[in-house]
């Protein structure tokens, strides 16, 4: 059992590694993913950068989401999570990018979209996918815990590939 | 005499303009801009996005920084961080962008670049300019003035603007 902070974990394994490179893609967090990264002296060796792609227009040109599913089924959506993810790999050129959209609050959630709703996306050599979560909380409570989520399943996923 | 947070500021400022938009372009402040401006309820009414440009290959592709100024004089410098601000305004299409570029450290420093240089830029319907500072303090330190101070400069413009 490791109680060791996520980014530092990357660090360990992305510093270790020629092949691993890094890129963020971030709505509902807003660059919290990509601060905590930078956060680690070195990081530098494999986080290349990010895209805080707050409005819906910005996940289209600067991320290559496609208009119809930010119109259906919406920004906050496991699709767009995956498309965001795939956008930065490709956009900032990385072996690995990690994703997050939902609805943060305190406004701006429905019945079926509620407040705390996050879909975060990684895409990597093995291919890209997306996990639904409701956090529970105020807006930084839910920020916080989807950037926690992020940066884990980021370590996971380096952790499991060749 | 006020001692509000600037992201509270931002929100008091932007919120109550239609025409104000903003966007962010981060290199050693890696996201801590953006994350500071959206951790406000409401950000998503004038805070488009930004782009974490850590490589220079990111600040050259998605900010436009052109190769010779990242030659000489350098990814951290005045000319970067102008160009990186006026690229973030035009990629991302807002009315204003703060841009960061410096050496956090605690490595990378040089005698004529040391640890805590930092530019910050600032892009409007002014013109762009930007400042040259340099932070005190180990890498947490230096990130954390320099994101306060480029909120306290984004602030500045908004609210000597017309």
């Amino acid at each position: 059992v490791t109680t060791e902070l996520p980014e530092r974990q990357l660090r360990d394994l992305a510093g270790a590694r020629t092949n691993v490179t890094v890129a963020t893609a971030e709505s509902c967090t807003g660059g919290n993913v990509a601060s905590r990264i930078v956060s680690i002296d070195g990081s530098s060796a494999y986080f290349l950068g990010g895209i805080v792609a707050y409005a819906n227009d910005v996940k289209h040109r600067l991320l290559g989401v496609p208009e119809d599913i930010l119109a259906n089924p919406g920004a906050v959506s496991e699709e767009t999570a995956i498309a965001m993810a795939e956008g930065a790999r490709r956009a900032i050129g990385t072996t690995f990018a990690i994703s997050t959209t939902g609805i943060a609050g305190p406004g701006g959630g429905t019945a079926r979209k509620p407040v705390g709703l996050v879909y975060i996306g990684l895409s990597g050599p093995n291919g890209t996918f997306a996990e639904e979560h409701v956090f529970p909380g105020n807006r930084g409570d839910i920020i916080h815990a989807a950037t926690q989520r992020a940066l884990d399943l980021l370590v996971q996923a380096i952790n499991t590939s060749s």
